[in-house]
């Protein structure tokens, strides 16, 4: 009997913001195929499944692309049913078109379970809308990876009434902020960074392009982090999201 | 005792693709108050709630801004527990900003639960990465229900290596369509509509972006649609969505 493989979207780590269908997904698997986002409290769904880390420590890949798409097709064939699980949403810088196109072409049924990407849910999180009415109408999401892929994707892109979101980027964030400056973007644009997004261990930094352009951002840890630039960074919605879920709790208990 | 509003994000549709917080806040829910995209499988979710209607029918919002706010407020001040429930997720062009602004300015604790956006799950569902190696490294979401603006948010925008997603412009798409041909977007750029992402009833056209300007896009309902423009709309990433759900059902019965 043919199995078949799952390419499901974890979140930004909170396993509350799994999807219902992800869930599902994670607590049928055989076999689960995990990147380095994906946290120990999501992967704990997978109750009888066997785990295969693939994402990259210490800089570098524990698997290639290539064996990962053989890994995926050689125990789909056996029967079993594969989860890739990726952190936020498959699509979205997390190469599941290649895994899906790999899938195809040979032959193992799949499908594809979207996540909640940290583009807009990190902001989101901190209180930062990536779409405002009078602030933003729109909003690019651009990979920091690559300084020069960064600067052909905001192309003439002009700053206002647009956000820009920056993933995989933190690390480069002063030279990719010299690369706005450059193309005229103010220094005064509000820009904030969001990291470990949804966790309890969420920092939020504010301050502007130009802070950022100088590194003057400082933040502790090395977790996955989203930059966002654009007026809507100074938005400050006050969220009290700890109050709520305990007055929740509390509620439940009586 | 004070009441709290979560502005929950419920995805494109299909009750799975809700995540786990945002089922937890509907059960507990007093009020509900939700928009036009929300569906009935959803709503059943808030088994104990009084449901309000407050999105667009037949044109006209059921309640200003001005009184959804007030009617959060009041409720939550009467120490019940709020929904406003919301297609997609609350922060992508879902007015949750202005609501999280008159909450906070009124005293009222609110949390922000962020939900599956059709900006890239859509595409997704129809088998289109919005990012992919070799053809998109970003992605440009834009609301066409403006034609100006929309105008405006395209800019200088080089169409290589981008993928353009119009949220609210299924209405609009040939003059939409017709003001990236005049900003040098070429006519065969791969185009695709994507409606009722999720729904049993889900369709995908695909052609390009001149057949988009000839009004050559042939749908039927209006249901919600995403546009995808860009390399990426020619994938046809097989997805057997059907076939894998139906084999999960089988071995779980076995």
């Amino acid at each position: 009997v043919m199995g078949h493989v799952s390419l499901v979207g974890a979140g930004p780590g909170d396993p509350a913001l799994l999807t219902r269908k992800a869930v599902m997904r994670l607590r049928a698997a055989d076999l689960v195929l995990y990147d380095a986002l994906v946290g120990e409290r999501v992967l704990r769904l997978a109750r009888r499944a066997q785990r295969f880390f693939v994402g990259k420590r210490a800089g570098r890949q524990a698997l290639s692309q290539t064996a990962i798409h053989a890994v995926m097709i050689r125990a789909a064939k056996r029967g079993r049913r594969v989860v890739r699980l990726k952190g936020g949403d498959p699509f979205v810088f997390g190469r599941g078109g290649e895994e899906a196109i790999a899938l195809g072409a040979a032959g193992v049924p799949f499908d594809i379970v979207p996540g909640i990407s940290s583009a807009v849910a990190a902001p989101a999180l901190a209180g930062i809308p990536v779409t405002h009415r009078g602030l933003a109408s729109a909003f690019l999401v651009v990979s920091g990876h690559d300084e020069d892929a960064f600067a052909a994707s905001i192309g003439q892109l002009a700053p206002n009434g647009l956000t820009l979101v920056v993933l995989m980027g933190v690390g480069r964030r002063a030279p990719l902020a010299a690369r706005l400056i450059d193309r005229g973007w103010s220094r005064e644009t509000p820009a904030a960074i969001v990291a470990d997004a949804s966790l309890p261990q969420q920092q939020v930094w504010r301050g502007t392009l130009d802070d950022l352009a100088s590194d003057g951002a400082r933040l502790e840890g090395d977790g996955p982090a989203t930059i966002v630039i654009g007026a809507v960074a100074a938005l400050a919605l006050i969220t009290v999201d700890a109050q709520v879920a305990t007055a929740e709790r509390a509620r439940r208990r009586s």
